[in-house]
């Protein structure tokens, strides 16, 4: 956006916070489009319905547990009255983070908001949302899902703190720069052995974000290469994970993961967009959007014995679920599925 | 309580409709209380506490998946505008189900309603809780839980229709007399060949209501005798769901278990409480508390090839959840466990 816009952008964002119209065709209609789109993107994705079941067995009672997007049936039986409370309590500028990037003046920024933003009403008696931390996990959780597909997809994730609930600040560094060792360009240990070298995966990933407001999870998962199973590639993940416990990473794999990781993490600052959502995030979650600067620092501190630390308390069977998606035959009428979009972060 | 005391009940229940005052240190410390009941009953308890994590494995979107005395995180955060809020909205006469039974005159129980609900101010905008039945199971769940305890235990749960949601009426009592088939007196199927028989099983048994709101489960639960092991105890018990899909019930046996059904349900009408319950349970499902009369000769008209399709249609691997307690090292120091109480029903 050009840098004269800025107002009318805020014009534009201070009038819909508080003055939306929520007309009941309308409402109906955007509500069928997004159940569309959620038939799409999860009813209709066998691998993205295996992760939202997976991730509901994971979180037995924090709101993690719950989709974005909401279960088809919340789609479905949504009341008009419902969006207008929600909206009416927590679209308020005492519940907003505003984050302008760009060539722009703070000062500026500053009086802007006050003058769109100042004369708008706060909501009143805003709590906070109440802490829901996840109940301790006391074993291994499995679950099986059936759906039409061409291929088996396997999804296991481990319970790990975030930045905002380990025990120390380093955990959650060590955890990023763990996955790292596993996945982040071809080099990584799940490409090199599984894929290429003993060709077990067809695909296999690894994904962590410290960034979240309680204890998420550290998700492995990947596709058998054809002729291999799902066991078989659990069983080589699991080996990864064993090989973490046991030997700290060398000193040239580990500077070049976190070389890696921290290229990741500046070629992100690229994107203006990118670095926005980052701060806003940050801000929503309750951490302060500094910490951003400390990222760079706090990865190359990252010592192998703190690898090998977050991988033995936390990479444990008992802190581990399973999601296995076994593939059913296709209705030869259905429309394509869509591909995944996004991680599986929080 | 004697007849002539009905005045005065109803004037207390409708005072404290109404008109509860919820004092802070009350609250407080009538919270405490239900917490320390929560840690004997679930967190101490660790039966209570498989059946806890295996019931919010199995239902992973529908209300049946919280505990009703809520997750020990609910009670620590409760807040007293929660319970203000909370009852003055849904603690209302017109949301509410009077049930008197015993030696009284209708017209007088109708009379003294009237004198004393009669005034009380109902909520306003009351709607009906959202209907959020549970999503379709995909293929089997299993879980583990590690917790200090004497004995393994081994919990397991099809998915099954109730009385509401069964597409045909006579579902819902087949169900009733398979679980009797295999529960229900010594005669029954897993004293008889599990307990008694094979002694793979130290007890064992099986629970089915047909009286709930929505999709509910089927379960069957035990302990495996000294020297037997969970594993052989699961696969003797899922050899008893084969043997019902398998096999239609002889016609002595089914007499036998109808006639142990309908009398269960006759000696629980000797309790004046318990037909108030199971009325007002029913009104408050949504169904018609008259649907009691029909119990006995349902059951009675369920023939053999019905208890053998709700076998074949409901108690397959797609629709299992499995829960397994492994024992851990006891705390020496740590009070006596209390019995789990009450069924597993809804």
């Amino acid at each position: 956006m050009e840098r004269s816009r800025l107002p009318v952008s805020f014009e534009l964002e201070a009038d819909r916070m508080r003055n939306l119209l929520l007309q009941p065709e309308e409402v109906a209609k955007e509500t069928r489009v997004v159940m569309e789109e959620r038939r799409l993107r999860t009813e209709d994705n066998p691998q993205a319905l295996t992760y939202e079941q997976f991730n509901a067995t994971a979180f037995l009672n924090s709101p993690y547990r719950i989709p974005v997007i909401g279960w088809m049936n919340d789609l479905e039986t949504l009341r008009l009255e419902d969006l207008q409370v929600w909206y009416q309590k927590w679209y308020a500028p005492n519940n907003a983070t505003l984050v302008v990037v760009g060539d722009v003046q703070p000062e500026a920024v500053h009086a802007l908001a006050q003058q769109y933003f100042g004369p708008l009403e706060p909501s009143p008696d805003l709590t906070p949302p109440k802490p829901r931390p996840e109940i301790p996990q006391r074993g291994t959780r499995r679950i099986e899902v059936k759906a039409p597909a061409e291929l088996p997809f396997l999804m296991m994730g481990y319970k790990v703190p975030v930045l905002l609930t380990a025990g120390e600040d380093w955990e959650a560094y060590a955890l990023e720069v763990l996955a790292g060792v596993l996945d982040g360009g071809s080099s990584a240990r799940l490409s090199r052995e599984l894929v290429r070298g003993t060709q077990v995966a067809a695909e296999a990933g690894a994904g962590y974000s410290l960034y979240g407001r309680q204890q998420s999870l550290l998700t492995l998962s990947g596709t058998p290469s054809p002729g291999q199973d799902i066991a078989a590639l659990e069983q080589a993940l699991r080996e990864q994970i064993h090989l973490l416990r046991e030997q700290p990473v060398s000193a040239g794999e580990l500077e070049r993961v976190k070389a890696q990781v921290v290229a990741a993490n500046v070629y992100e600052q690229d994107s203006a967009f990118y670095q926005a959502m980052k701060i806003g995030t940050l801000e929503t979650v309750g951490l302060d959007w500094r910490v951003l600067d400390d990222y760079v620092p706090r990865i190359r501190a990252v010592t192998a014995e703190q690898v090998q630390a977050v991988a033995r308390n936390y990479l444990h069977d008992d802190g581990l679920t399973v999601g296995v998606l076994d593939p059913q035959p296709m209705d030869p009428n259905a429309p394509p599925a869509m591909p995944m979009g996004g991680g599986h972060g929080h």
